[in-house]
């Protein structure tokens, strides 16, 4: 361990929404929606989930047990201050509303954390966004209640305090974030992702895994140096039962995440995904994640003409598991000299039936299973072939240091210099 | 498998309270208590729990934060119809609240959810309590919030969504149950359960263990015919949620529980039977538990003459976990063929050191281990040791035959030769 703190913490905290959990969950919403006192809501979609015909069966779902259903395809994929204010404007004028669904990936459950911040505690958005964008000003009352139901099985927004967005004139990532943020419950249907192609389940898979793998590394909660109960962030290190939730993650992806993604009709490899992804967003949603999550913003951000299978076509992209993926092997054989009990725990949950044949104190075992799995599903062979070389490295960097709020989570003290080294040597990842 | 339904079961469902955990956690509720925007809150305990300080002292510490604090001793252990409407008359008297906090065991949190139903949702107490006893009416809106700060490592009432009551009239136990029941958030600090006595931890521990085996073999939510959302109920079997946390709950107390009674000091073990505590609760709190908790109403009800050690001794008494307990390994020969494989799993998990060396086919080893606990912490030797014998038998049956709630979620369909068996070779557990 690096980290002896004074006067070590010792509470940490849980959160996490209620969830049903199974194969006709999103028809029952109109029930769950009746019991939290809703009487009309606003279905918020984006346009590609919108034309699945999941939201608009869904609010038919919700008007057949008495309430008022709205759809609006208002998200945007990635949000924007732009995207998130046009929302919000078209829901004040349909309104009022006094529940709110989102259906869709973290795109659209985030645009309806905003949707119903604005519109159940009044004001503007710059408002609620995380100084120094905005004024960070937290919501004054519970929010209306939220029911997410995720599309994609990877993001773990159902879990979350926080809504993502960036800021179009300033050119950055940032967010709100505050407890009130997260959603009431968490439906998630397998049935819902269905439809995903190949591409998608091995991107969004990849972020479940390192959703999974980053809180089980991130930095103890008894490393920090005490809180004062003001001071808490629901981020809050790794924790006993963060670290259940990641571990069971794990395995559930040992077993499935191959299968998924060579057949996305086999339903109980999607049901064990779906299940992945709802556990490791409920270990992150509270452990938080470091290196590869603070890395994934500048290599989506920065994208110039890559355009992965199995996503719209119209602009370039790197998906943000994708992104997440893409430096992964590096970034854990640097942390791997923070706790290498705690890195060889994990591949032997990810490689169960090779777990025997490891020495204690071997960095290159975690990342060779996460580079034979990267190169079996599919993913790109490092930043070089979704476009990047040596001389954007250093735009890179300067990207990721912009993400303080994770790497606060790393396991290892990161600066410039390490950042340099991991996402040079994920340029490319294998021969 | 013994159930095979023609339209399976296809969803799960999940609830729990948000946690803060770990030593200090109790000194910070005020922070929750303003986040949660309450203003004046009754804080809830027994005259036992009153005399170690902790109360008063979580009331100062509320004050800290410009929140007012009263204190009321009202829950009677083992809270009665008439425990109850005394400690609501006596809140409706000091109030108004605008948020409750309890503090004590299950007997306190119980009284607390009564009190918080009451004062927010109106009218009386036989309103809401289950049919056939009472009117069976669900509260209209969200309560107040109830902070919920358990002083007993066992009873799982801070995760759960019922009030357990006698109704004294009747000589019945029955309860209030509701999803709004369940508490806001619940405090651990295990602290509060430094001065238990070795018996309360003894007893204590079993009753955690019972929840954690109750529901790891609770019939599976798989194995019911599919139910309308409106039929949904807290207790949906064993899933994958709660089975996660009953494995964690059965390997902290395989690590703990003998330590933690030997040496009510031990840090360590208090803080992972304070775990085991929470992990149960949160997974009973949603799969159910069976047999052994239904034969401990009556156990506990008849009582004689009965006086533990570690507990006061003015009244008779059979301690709920040690009730629990009692029935507990025969209950678990009984439920074997159900699911031989799941049974020795979790004798694997209560007992490591020792798992290679089982049949698979040996109902009698979970027993085995349960019994050599039992031993070793200085449980009495079967209902003999409290009083019963078999002409005692007939009467337990037909007071665990009532609580057809709990036995809905047996593995086994159970009748009463069934429960005459179990409760009859459990008079003497050892030689």
């Amino acid at each position: 361990m690096t980290w002896s703190p004074a006067n070590p913490e010792s509470v940490f905290t849980y959160g996490a929404p209620q969830l049903k959990f199974g194969a006709g969950a999103a028809d029952e919403i109109g029930h769950d929606l009746a019991a939290l006192g809703a009487h009309r809501v606003l279905v918020v979609t984006d346009a590609g989930v919108l034309s699945t015909g999941w939201p608009d069966r869904v609010a038919d779902g919700i008007r057949g047990f008495g309430i008022d259903a709205v759809v609006h395809d208002s998200a945007h994929v990635e949000p924007t201050d732009a995207s998130l204010v046009a929302a919000v404007e078209r829901a004040r004028a349909d309104g009022p509303f006094d529940g709110f669904v989102a259906v869709g990936g973290g795109s659209a459950i985030d645009t309806a954390k905003a949707v119903d911040l604005l519109l159940s505690d009044g004001g503007e958005l710059m408002d609620y966004v995380n100084v120094p964008v905005g004024a960070g000003r937290a919501p004054s009352r519970p929010l209306a209640p939220l029911v997410a139901v995720p599309t994609t099985t990877g993001t773990g927004a159902e879990s979350t305090t926080i809504c993502v967005l960036d800021v179009l004139s300033l050119k950055v990532k940032t967010g709100i974030s505050h407890v009130r943020l997260r959603p009431s419950l968490a439906v998630v249907d397998p049935r819902l992702t269905a439809t995903q192609p190949a591409g998608v389940t091995a991107s969004a898979g990849m972020d479940i895994l390192c959703h999974a793998l980053e809180s089980w590394t991130a930095r103890p909660f008894t490393s920090y140096e005490r809180k004062q109960p003001g001071e808490r962030v629901p981020y809050c290190g790794s924790n006993p039962i963060s670290d259940m939730w990641s571990e069971r993650s794990m395995s559930l992806l040992a077993k499935a995440f191959r299968t998924a993604v060579r057949d996305g009709s086999d339903e109980a490899a999607r049901g064990d995904m779906a299940l992945a992804a709802t556990f490791a967003g409920l270990g992150f949603g509270n452990a938080g994640v470091h290196v590869p999550h603070a890395n994934a913003y500048p290599i989506a951000g920065r994208v110039r003409d890559f355009h992965p299978e199995g996503y719209p076509q119209d602009e370039p992209m790197v998906p943000h598991g994708m992104a997440v993926a893409l430096t992964a092997p590096e970034a854990f054989r640097w942390t791997f000299e923070s706790d290498p009990a705690r890195h060889l725990a994990a591949a032997r949950l990810l490689d169960p039936a090779h777990g025997a044949r490891w020495d204690s104190d071997d960095r290159d075992v975690l990342p060779g299973i996460l580079v034979d799995l990267m190169r079996d599903i599919g993913l790109p062979n490092g930043l070089g072939e979704v476009g990047y070389g040596e001389h954007d490295v250093a735009d890179l960097v300067d990207g990721s240091l912009k993400q303080q709020r994770l790497l606060a989570t790393s396991p290892r003290e990161v600066g410039p210099d390490d950042l340099h080294g991991i996402l040079t040597r994920s340029l490319q990842l294998w021969d």
